[in-house]
């Protein structure tokens, strides 16, 4: 069985959780906390982040586009038709387009801030920690309602993030967006095509390990699990 | 002719452009000034960045990585053997690691930092300017040792980033390098096996062009068109 080193709020690994479940692929977990810097973790991964997966037969593979890039190639087939990733050059462009916009600049600008600020610096270890960043957290929220608008008017239009069927885009976006939601943090009422979108993501059969996700001394808000919220 | 947006000396640009000359590819450059917004622009890529290709049939593809991946699916059997993406998974996941390392880590920890203290912020349009800030070129010269000392342990090992053979991943390392060594902020004395590898990559043909760049009001360091450094 293949072995993921993640952070159950670590919104990168929960979309490679999500891939794995998607193409029907058990896998065990080993957490990790994201500001740890073990020499152990370093050779596994230098850049020191999950998630990092490691395959039956292949080394360390590293970084959220990555193994989903990699599952897609090695696992893609298992869905015929229905693949996540679509067959046409310029399709998969504005696939990947999407799951960069989520995994890098979503991340830098929303995601980063809430979760390094509400969740991992409080229980840090050995000193990476520290109080949380009153100006990073207004930020993030300031940011996310421009993202939740883009998210709704690109459903509006296509069904999905990239097209008519869900893709990758879909899977990046809904991961962060389940990391922040377990906060409490998203504005829902800002777009009701962004909410109905997220209600159908949260709907699907691979999203039920997230929803189950507890953090120590972080509860979810009451609303996290509830498919109907 | 396919169209890039770019701007000289954004080092995802330069990537693109290393790209199709390896491939044999002409193309027609629309220059941008990285701190631009302007709607026309916005309407290829919401993200407003460069560089965004407009291929002959293929409308807007933004973003160097998702650029790199259309111009291997679409262009990538013109190179035959030696492409610059392998072809077993693992490799290909080795590749992208590293070139998610140098267009999105190297880019936060080194790249950004100094070309938009140093240049676009000083001819940046409409009040996007501002003048540099001494700590975060501080911080940039500080981190780019160890990113040097990272590819001097890389080729010593492998020869070239990823392997044996040059891939994309020596291509975005480059990228990176020659925005900043244009700038002469590169610590060539830190690591020989970098600076050899380096001088590799910097006599390919496709890497001509790059060496010809001229920027108004910021003249090249005297030895960056050197292939002798």
């Amino acid at each position: 069985m293949p072995i993921l080193h993640h952070h159950p709020l670590s919104a990168g690994s929960r979309y490679v959780r999500l891939v794995l479940a998607e193409y029907g692929e058990a896998v065990e977990l080993v957490e990790r906390h994201p500001l740890e810097r073990e020499a152990e973790f370093l050779a596994l991964n230098p850049a020191g982040t999950v998630p990092v997966l490691i395959d039956e037969t292949d080394g360390p593979i590293a970084g959220p586009a990555v193994i989903a890039e990699y599952l897609f190639e090695t696992r893609g087939h298992r869905l015929g038709e229905a693949t996540l990733m679509p067959a046409v050059p310029k399709e998969r462009a504005e696939v990947r387009r999407l799951v960069s916009w989520f995994l890098d600049k979503f991340d830098q600008e929303v995601t980063t801030y809430l979760i390094n600020e509400k969740v991992f610096k409080r229980n840090a270890p050995r000193g990476n920690g520290g109080p949380p960043d009153a100006a990073a957290i207004r930020a993030a929220r300031a940011n996310i309602r421009y993202h939740i608008r883009y998210i709704g008017y690109l459903t509006a239009r296509r069904n999905c993030l990239a097209g008519r069927a869900m893709t990758c885009a879909d899977l990046a976006a809904a991961a962060h967006l389940s990391s922040i939601d377990y906060l409490g943090e998203v504005p829902w009422e800002e777009d009701m095509m962004a909410k109905q979108w997220y209600a159908r993501v949260k709907s699907r059969p691979s999203f039920r390990q997230l929803l189950a996700d507890q953090i120590r001394g972080n509860p979810p808000a009451t609303h996290y699990a509830d498919l109907d919220f």
